[in-house]
């Protein structure tokens, strides 16, 4: 068997050949040929190393995805007996098998009653790919075909695939591939950035009417449904005011829009609760869900119906004109079924809410409350963002903001700490099994990578 | 932990469960759940056990993926060390891992050295997303951004997100979610359908031209690419004639059309070729993969691109504005790894070439040629497909050959076979490991269905 890292290969051995024939994700890739990736060999808890032997506190899951940390001995196992067992069957054949059956059993016991269904996909992106297929199926089965306007939010995220792209507001990834008809979008609640003199709330309330003012642009026989993040993950982890989500919800069920989240970031935990919907008290019709559904240990994603719309699936809909070869894994069912025992039976959403949620948030106002840097932080439970800021009492952003926090998180990661940059925030969500001491180490390094990028640029 | 079937579950509780909590793939949802699915507990090399205990033998490697077939513990091991030392990390942050790399390196050990980079996926659908947002980013590169047309073929068939959909050619597939633009299709090669007077190189020159045609009527300046599977899996197992790739190479290369081989089921050994555009003799400027490069251990697909796309993306396009959480996840790594060098190793592609294909071929043309249901047999190493017609001299579809195929499936079903209907065809595709003895029982059991399919109907 393949030993990883083999034990000839030296990191320029690993790097020479990714370089030679590996495209990654959202770099220039001459530039990091001729930088030479990190090469992650192991992990354990919170903790990662490389090939060189340097450790790191991952302060981002991954991708916001490992919720239960590496190496669980328990997840590793049931994926194992699962192989063995059956590592692979379909649900095109009029089959099923015992995993996906029994992993909806466990899903749907989390969520309230008012969900009923789930489609199961390989990833986030292919969970909103479905969304938008089967939103318009449903208006088409009621008979308004016409409704088929997806409104999302410009610097919202929900995917790489050329629609979910189309419904995300990243406008760079508009660019390759190019832009969709039937697809909207709105601001996003970004109230440092946008709020100008509003108080949050007034700019809460301001952000949501701009749905109202777009459905009655296009037409609100026209519109399917409004898809949005509860919180803005890939976009800064922008938590929108208090009144926005409110305000939403009344424009989606006057106007007859559905109302989707893609809870692939928030969801499983990372706000301290189950899903980030409840953290802000809105009723979704729809969740896309992937990432901490089986912490990443194995690609898993899906879709999640309420009896609404699957009831008009199900009993008018004929023959649902979508699979894919993977949906329902039942490696992956298997894996996201002891992902979610151990969530749930180690108390570990409760902890994040009531413990180690609450310490992280404290720990960091106590750390940059009057840092010179920092203008905002924001977050809930393991989820957080610091806002850099010329001038707090403006909220002046820096001109050369992505400058900064690049090498924010460049300095980070020379001290052994993964925190990712997004324009003009440093972002984490470390895994939802950190304990005290891990958040005493994540906060410690962030003030220390804070400070040098401060004393670098002359700020501090 | 979990153990699958649960022992205090019936089948029935099975079947309810699911009922209420899953949508299933393709299926009429009510009428499924009415009838109850089968649920597969069990699998080892090409057989499969129900929870009833019932044995089938699975013409069908699960969906076209386990060429390896069950029960393989060297793919369950790679895949628990894996999980072991590094369930998950990403290629997102400048950083890579050892899996993904030596992935890269067995995978250009098979190809031909004009393909140099690839970009991993979750899925064959995800695969060909990519390649349609990474063919429109190559020609933006070059100065050409209004080059961004896909064409497809009618009854092709690339995935089940929106715009692999839309570059797929099944008509009930875009009503749920609507067609796209920029995507344009052909005509399938199907001569036994259509192919009415000519020869069938004749008429494989003519489906060919229609791709010239259709170039000529968008013009070559607005044109990508042409997709397609290099023998239409889906759609039928459909082998186009001879004289079929060599023309649409041609004048891909004469209207510079990058010309896009769909090698998702057709790949990794399934002609007895380890792909499928090399059985045909033709050079794709890029290859979707998925299925049997993880033998569906773990999902996974890929875009393999040659040279001439990946030096002018790497040299030349800045940063790739794609990414998706599990791409080159090192559990499907390892395990794509591990499949890779068992069909190499142990000789399975040869195996395939020389001896199981061809003695697959051989017994499906002596139990079928008389057969007064089947009017063609086609395939190529260990995927086929038995044609049902009224009459063979005119090649005379059957008005109602769904229905025949239909019942011929569950009639297969009930015997303990698994073989699939398309349209007017049985088709098969065994895991790559079966023996002679397994291919015995594969068309034994296919001509115990057609001849009950037969005497159903009267036509025996």
């Amino acid at each position: 068997m393949t030993v990883f890292p083999n034990p000839t290969r030296t990191t320029r051995d690993y790097q020479e050949l990714d370089a030679a024939h590996h495209i990654h994700a959202f770099v220039d890739q001459k530039a990091l040929n001729a930088e030479g990736p990190r090469v992650m060999v192991r992990g354990e808890g919170l903790q990662l190393w490389d090939s060189d032997g340097k450790r790191y506190l991952d302060g981002m899951s991954g991708l916001w995805c490992t919720n239960l940390g590496y190496g669980r001995q328990d997840l590793a196992a049931a994926a194992s007996r699962q192989l063995e067992q059956l590592p692979y069957y379909n649900m095109f054949f009029h089959t099923t098998h015992p995993a996906v059956v029994e992993l909806s059993e466990q899903l749907f016991s989390l969520l309230p009653s008012h969900y009923s269904h789930a489609v199961y996909t390989n990833s986030g992106s292919e969970a909103n790919e479905v969304l938008i297929r089967t939103v318009r199926r449903y208006w088409q089965i009621l008979g308004k075909p016409q409704k088929k306007v997806m409104i999302g939010r410009w610097n919202g995220y929900h995917g790489s695939t050329l629609a979910s792209t189309a419904l995300g507001g990243m406008g760079f990834m508009h660019e390759m591939g190019g832009m969709l008809p039937d697809f909207a979008h709105i601001g996003e609640p970004y109230w440092y950035a946008e709020g100008g003199e509003q108080s949050p709330a007034e700019f809460g309330r301001r952000c949501a009417l701009q749905l109202e003012e777009k459905i009655l642009e296009l037409g609100a026989e026209n519109v399917a449904a409004f898809v949005a993040e509860p919180f803005q993950g890939a976009g800064g982890m922008i938590f929108p005011p208090e009144s926005y989500w409110p305000e939403i919800q009344r424009i989606c069920r006057q106007y007859d829009v559905l109302l989707c989240a893609d809870e692939v970031i928030g969801g499983f935990g990372r706000t301290g609760e189950w899903f980030a919907h409840q953290h802000f008290g809105f009723q979704p019709d729809t969740l896309s869900i992937a990432k901490g559904l089986t912490s990443g240990y194995v690609p898993m994603g899906g879709l999640v119906l309420s009896k609404r719309i699957a009831e008009v699936l199900v009993e008018q809909g004929g023959v649902y004109a979508h699979g894919l070869t993977y949906s329902g894994h039942p490696v992956a069912a298997a894996v996201a079924i002891a992902n979610i025992k151990a969530l749930r039976d180690e108390g570990v959403v409760e902890r994040v809410k009531a413990d180690t949620g609450p310490y992280l948030q404290q720990c960091l106002r106590q750390a940059f409350a009057d840092h010179p840097l920092v203008g905002e932080i924001q977050g809930s439970g393991l989820v957080a963002a610091l806002q850099f800021s010329q001038d707090k009492a403006s909220r002046q952003r820096f001109a050369n903001e992505t400058e900064l926090t690049w090498r924010c998180r460049s300095i980070g990661f020379d001290e052994g700490l993964i925190i990712r940059a997004t324009l003009g925030r440093m972002i984490m969500a470390p895994a939802l099994v950190a304990t005290r001491g891990d958040i005493d180490e994540l906060v410690a390094k962030t003030k220390l990578a804070v400070d040098r990028t401060a004393q670098e640029f002359g700020l501090l």
